[in-house]
This record gives C-alpha cells, sequence and structure tokens, in this order.
C-alpha cells in the first residue's frame, strides 16, 4: 500500500441487538461474542495488515473513547479520533478525512470500514480492499455483499456494467426494503448488500460533502485548514446535521463503483448467527464461556467471564447468554427480539442494565 | 391435640433435582422455590399449627443442622434433633420416637412428616391430619394420596376394606412401579400414593422396631433408658441398619390403617411442578425474582436473590433458573434430566456448584 493510503475504522454505534452482552458503554464492536477477539481488534488487526498501524485510524464516539483506547494498545493516540457527540456517519466519516487530509493531504487514499462485522476469508478480504484502493485513486468505490437471505436490515446496491475485472458500475443505491422487495432483490441476483466500506480520496470526500452537505462541507474545510484543529472540531462539530453517509453522500454521488466481497462477512445482527461464524460441535452448537450443554441441538451457549456457570440440557435452536449481571434466553429465530426485554428495563428505569 | 401427640418433621434429605437451588448443604426443604417461605417453614408452620411449636420436633442431618436453626427460629432447641451421621427414615423415624418417649411415654402419638412436600389446602390437611391422630392412638395410619398421573417415583398403597369414615384396612404396601404398573393403579382407583405421612404411638413403634429391625429396636432402647440420651446416640446410631421406614417396618407391621389426602400435595419432584403449586399469569407462567418475561407460555422462570437479571422472551414450557452462581435451561418435560448437568458438575469436581 502507499504511505498515503489510510484505512478509518468506525467504531461510534450503539445498538441494543446483542444484549446483554452489549450495553451503552460497551457496544457490539467491543464484544468478544466468544471468541478470543472483540470485532474491533479483529477490524483494527485486518486493517493494520494492509495498511500499517501508523496509517490506520479509529473515530469513535467520546463516551467509547477510553474503551477504544484501552482495547486497542498498539493504536497511535493520535489515530484515534473522538467525536464531541454523536453526529452519524457522514460527519464521523467526514472528520476522519479532514484529519488526513492535514496529514497526508487531499489526494491520500481512505478505507472506510465499519468496526462491527465479522470477516471470515481474510485473505479475500485483503485482495478486495486492494482492488477498491486501485479504483478509488480515480472515484468513489464501495464493497457490496452477495445476499444470501431477503435481509431487511441493510440496504442494498444494484449493480451494474463492468467496468474492470472485478469492478461494476454502481446503478443505485437501494434503501432498506420491505420483505417482498428483498425476495425480489435476492432473486435478480444484481443486488448486492451495501456493506458500509467505502474508498475514496480525501479530495474527492471534501467535495462531494461541499456539494451535498454544504454545512458539513464547510466545517470539514476548517478543520482542515484550522491552526487548532481540536478547538475547531469542539467549535463546529455539533453543528453539522446527523445524516448517515449512505444517504446524505453516496445516492446522491455519481461514478461509483462497487467491488463485490466474497470474504463471507457476517454484520452479527443478532445472537443466532453465532453459529455461522464460530465453529460449532457436532449437533450444531456454539458453547463458549463455563458452561454444560447436553443433549441439545443448533443451539447457542455464551457464558461470558464472570457469569454464573450456565446448565442446559435438551433443547434445540436455543439462545442462553449470561453476563455477570443478566441472561437472556430466547429461540434462535425470535433472536431479534431480545428488544422486548430491553425496552422493559427502558421502562423500568434500569440503566444499570443497559 | 392432646399435650402428648407430637410433630416429627424429617428434613435431612438430599437431593438434586431442584439443582442449581439445591446444593448439598440447601437441600430442596430448605428452598423458597419462588415463594417467601420454604418447604420446611411451611411444613413447621403446619405443623406447630395443629400440635404447638413445644410439641414440634424436627429430625435433620449434623451438616444440615445450622442451616435448619437458623429457618427455624422458633423451633425449641430441645426440639432440633441432629443424626450424627446418615442412616436413611428408619432410624431417623426412630431416634425422634425414643426421644418422644423418653419425654412423654409410649403413649404418646406421634404424626410423622416429611418437609420436602408442598400442601396446597393447609385446612383440609389439618382435618385429615385430625382423622390420623384418632385412628393412631389403636394402630398405625399413614396417609395416602389419590394419584393424578401414573408416577413412577412413589411408593403406593393398596386400599382395602373402610373401616370409619374416611379411614380404611391399608390392604399392601407397593413398591415404585414400572411406568406400565403405575397406569393400572392409576386406572384401578384403589391405589393411593405413599405421602410418607405416618401415625402411631410411641410404644407402638417401638415394638415394630423390635420385631422388624432388632438391632434398630436394641438401639432406640437404649436411647429411651440412657442417662446420657447424647451420648448412647452418638455411641449407638452409627451401628443402625440404613433402611427406610417403609421398606424395614412399614411394609412388614400388620393392622395399618390409611386416611385418603385430599389437599392438594405436591411432591415438587421438578422445576416443572412449580406451574401446579404456584399461581401462574395469564399465559401459565410461573415467574418469580428479578425477571422480565415476555411472549412467552407455559413456563418457570425464577431469579434466585443474588442472582443476574433474567429476561426471556418468546419460549414455551420451559424451566429457566438462575441462582447467583448457577443458570439451569431445560425443557419442562425434560426437568429430571437436570441430572444430566449435575452428573457433569460431579465429573469436573466443580464442588462449589455441587
Amino acid at each position: 500500500m502507499s504511505v498515503r493510503d489510510f484505512a478509518l475504522i468506525l467504531a461510534g454505534g450503539g445498538g441494543t441487538r446483542l444484549w446483554p452482552a452489549s450495553r451503552r458503554r460497551r457496544p457490539k464492536q467491543l464484544l468478544t461474542l466468544g471468541s478470543d477477539e472483540s470485532l474491533l481488534v479483529a477490524a483494527f488487526r485486518r486493517a493494520a495488515g494492509i495498511f500499517g498501524v501508523s496509517n490506520t485510524l479509529v473515530v469513535t464516539a467520546a463516551d467509547q473513547t477510553q474503551a477504544v483506547a484501552s482495547a486497542l494498545p498498539s493504536l497511535p493516540p493520535d489515530n484515534l479520533i473522538s467525536e464531541p457527540l454523536p453526529r452519524n456517519t457522514a460527519a464521523a466519516v467526514g472528520l476522519g478525512v479532514a484529519l488526513v487530509a492535514r496529514r497526508a493531504g487531499n489526494d491520500a487514499v481512505l478505507a472506510v470500514m465499519p468496526s462491527d462485522a465479522h470477516i471470515g476469508d481474510e485473505t479475500r478480504f485483503a485482495q478486495i480492499v486492494r482492488t477498491a484502493l486501485d479504483q478509488a485513486r480515480t472515484t468513489i468505490v464501495t464493497i457490496g455483499i452477495k445476499p444470501t437471505h431477503p435481509e431487511t436490515g441493510f440496504g442494498y446496491l444494484r449493480v451494474g456494467p463492468a467496468v474492470a475485472p472485478g469492478v461494476f458500475e454502481v446503478a443505485a443505491f437501494v434503501e432498506k426494503p420491505s420483505l417482498d422487495k428483498a425476495r425480489q432483490y435476492l432473486a435478480s441476483g444484481d443486488h448486492h448488500w451495501n456493506s458500509g466500506m467505502f474508498f475514496f480520496t480525501a479530495g474527492r470526500l471534501l467535495a462531494e460533502a461541499r456539494t451535498h452537505m454544504p454545512a458539513l462541507g464547510e466545517a470539514l474545510d476548517a478543520i482542515v485548514a484550522a491552526a487548532d484543529p481540536t478547538a475547531t472540531i469542539a467549535a463546529l462539530y455539533p453543528g453539522v446535521p446527523a445524516i448517515s453517509i449512505d444517504y446524505g453522500i453516496m445516492e446522491k454521488a455519481s461514478g461509483i463503483r462497487v467491488v463485490p466481497g466474497d470474504f463471507r462477512w457476517n454484520d452479527v445482527g443478532s445472537w443466532a448467527a453465532l453459529t455461522a461464524i464460530r465453529p460449532v460441535d457436532a449437533d450444531g452448537n456454539f458453547i463458549a464461556g463455563d458452561a454444560v450443554v447436553r443433549d441439545s441441538h443448533r443451539s447457542v451457549v455464551i457464558g461470558e467471564p464472570g457469569a454464573p456457570f450456565v446448565g442446559v440440557v435438551g433443547v434445540a435452536d436455543l439462545v442462553v447468554v449470561a453476563t455477570k449481571d443478566a441472561i437472556l434466553v430466547v429461540p434462535r429465530d425470535k433472536a431479534q427480539d431480545v428488544r422486548a426485554v430491553v425496552e422493559a428495563l427502558k421502562d423500568a428505569k434500569r440503566s444499570d442494565l443497559l
């Protein structure tokens, strides 16, 4: 990679789909999920392997900065970017871009990478990233994921004509679909999931921001030019619009290309996903931590560090997750319904468990 | 009741069917099982209500004596009998009988009551006990429970001709049956479950022991006559045979009568029993402790004091029990399979959890 290629890892997300492991102060990307490496640590390891540690940056929320720093001891302090407050992904990406532009100029290439997805084939991932980076010197590039099911929780990309080996035009960005639409997309073969990974030069992104989100573009230009960028960020960041980069910029930009990625990507959208990304036993169970599971099938049983011992007998397709202060039991096919428990805890003002 | 009528509560049992709440040092009778009163406390309360506190005795194992004393602060210390070591129910009952005989003579009547069953209708229970006590002045009396299902885990009583209103001869004691036999007993209508409750005079039981278990009878006579009964018990108890009172005495004695008991007796043989003995919600769930249960049916969810919060969504016919150091998840119809977890813990020498 060029010394002017940078990875920008987005690590500011929240979410409750992996409660009770995920909490306000311990979001999904900080979880190990029965492995010995968090999703964030894996994302950093993958990025640093391609871009080098000194060219890998992480942007995160103010209240997660300490946790991210602890999780990534080899991340240079200057490469940890803290948002003064949450302003969604267009602003978070813009902030990283402005700081890279200060450091390496407008021709620097950035690879924006979410921190909360699992990637099964890291060798293939590195190949795809290199293909995308080559394209990013001339336009904006994204990575598309071939759908495996009619997912309604993701945005999609409609893939257009090929422009180079393994590289296609993006015909359109498509918002999260209904189930019917998602089924059509799956059948069509020309719709890919939007992975949230984007590649572009700093100058291109700043130009797109000026065009499509002028308030953001102005703030970013000021940060690039600032004598004291920290003070400028603190002054201007609260005023930028809180819009996703997909909606605020990518859907409006032209000439975007997509590199289809076949590296076993999984967004770990619920506990049910773990049997797809972790090694399962002969009965299809994924078991981690201090647990005994007998006469059970296709289940996920996790005892996090500090949790009570977990004994499970005679179940099928069940999720059991124990932490030191909370336990979840839910069928795999209803794993998203964890939100019912989270809502009940919110109603009861049990902030200790959220 | 006569001042020479005594209750003798047996509280020395063990068992693992209610793990993780039940442990070696915290047997079933000491558990509250989602109520605010343990089975032992309820048994003591019922007995004391009939016999008076000063005429209610409890016999327990040496290593449970402290726990029983703590659970029953109003039990007079002289009424707490500690077995030097476990010798099964014939010896435990005999020990209580010998001490009652010392205190009140051979004509004293004893009501032997296990401490680990739940009784739903306590008013009816007291009526039945009074009927049994009246009979016990002249013979041995037991209480039979009309079967509700073909249970293979209990002994049965075959009921003979009536001898008084609500009182019948026992035609035979019947050992734990096969499932086929249990179904026949259920269909026959003349087989009742053996509740383990027995009523007799001290003199009668001592005489039966001399006849059918002479080694025990000799030891009991020595305890009755001893100048220092504590020393005599310590010297002789280890040598008495470890046999159940059913097998050692009751099956061999003659003239035994049975009072059928219809007071919603339940031996709480597993967690699945709780929906029968506790008030359930509109969906048939029994929920206790710090727990949220949503979209679930016919399930038992218990968070014991000190356990993590429990969140359950979308399950049916499931048992979830959490204590501060262990969690059990098992379908209701497999609740007996908790032993598979207990065996795994034994194999792993996890004595902290047993």
